[in-house]
């Protein structure tokens, strides 16, 4: 188990008990979520666009296309917090004030580099893609030259990163569960797949590919 | 209709025509999500955490106590961008580059105030518990005063707030659609509760009260 560096700015506030400094736990957040929250700063001021994004080791690729590209520096790097967060239930306590969420974060703090070489980039876009939607760098047309040239890819690197979570049942005070008064619990939250919808102009011929079937087995098995 | 304030800001670098100036999206993405991404500037690098909230007009009331108190300046202030997204879909193109996701993102800029008056700061903890967990304002064990003192509510005007979404099925290239060579559609997302799970602690002579068993019901039948 490789521990992660958290750095005063990873810990600043939060609970430490929440903490989880397992890079396999980082792993499984990012690789288990959809999108990041990217924050950077804007002329003084904090900014914050949902962004996709994927991960590949210890190297986590961003879609540069989501106003990120036009905050780059002339180095084309970028001072960025990542944040990542998956909420897994409402944790309703006897008393109002325990009342919490389950919940696993990862914030990620470091320097965004904008993507050049011509591999590279590709690469990043192949983990971008397997991310958002494993199967279709095989089964869909490609990118190509003049696609390739418009789009962006930031890689960040995984070295300044953090996990906080709660995962557990309601919390109360002793006197509150004494008296018995109210309903503790937690309601679980999950994220699904619904039933794949097929385009419009998509001839009825067609049926759903097993890249994108099979994702809606797995969250229906969940 | 009242149409919202955008600014510089809140247009910065996305695709104009996913923007929606309607303040009725603009509650219906806060008043739908459970958390929000609180963005800040600390020590001149970006900081987002993942924060607790709730709606009332147009006030967003955000918990205090996820790292962004110990933020605040001595006026009681925080420079904050508030970033709410919803993901509702994978969208799948015939094209890899023209892959996307069907989403509703709100991003408010603007100076979060620490709240101090006794009946404002109550009245925010209510509009919290009111979107994190209804029902629970009336069920629960009330905040009793030493847990009013330690806790910490955070007030945002949404006068400066906009909304992007994409809410629609594959926009594939011409030649992409005549060729025909890969399927294209959307995957929905939706964000479920499932069965609530009682606290261990509990006396099994509890039922599920109707405040939560009615959030299931709801989900479900999205």
């Amino acid at each position: 188990m490789t521990s992660l560096s958290p750095t005063t700015r990873t810990t600043l506030g939060r609970k430490r008990n929440r903490a989880a400094s397992d890079r396999e736990t980082l792993y499984a957040v990012l690789d288990e979520a959809l999108i990041c929250h990217l924050g950077v700063v804007h002329d003084g001021t904090p900014l914050v666009l949902p962004t996709g994004y994927g991960r590949d080791g210890d190297t986590l690729y961003l879609h540069g296309s989501t106003g990120a590209a036009s905050l780059r520096t002339a180095a084309g790097e970028l001072d960025v917090c990542v944040t990542v967060t998956l909420v897994d239930g409402i944790v309703y306590c006897r008393s109002l004030n325990n009342h919490s969420m389950n919940y696993r974060s990862a914030v990620i703090f470091g320097r965004a580099r904008a993507l050049t070489g011509r591999d590279e980039k590709m690469h990043g876009l192949r983990v971008l893609t397997d991310h958002l939607a494993p199967g279709s760098w095989e089964h869909s047309r490609g990118v190509n030259a003049k696609e390739f040239a418009a789009v962006s890819v930031l890689a960040l690197d995984l070295s300044e990163a953090s996990v906080k979570l709660r995962a557990e049942g309601p919390d109360d005070e002793p006197e509150d569960v004494a008296a018995d008064a109210a309903w503790a619990g937690v309601l679980p939250i999950r994220t699904v797949f619904g039933e794949p919808e097929p385009s419009a102009d998509l001839p009825s011929t067609w049926s759903v590919p097993e890249h994108v079937r099979t994702r809606v087995s797995e969250a229906a098995a969940q």
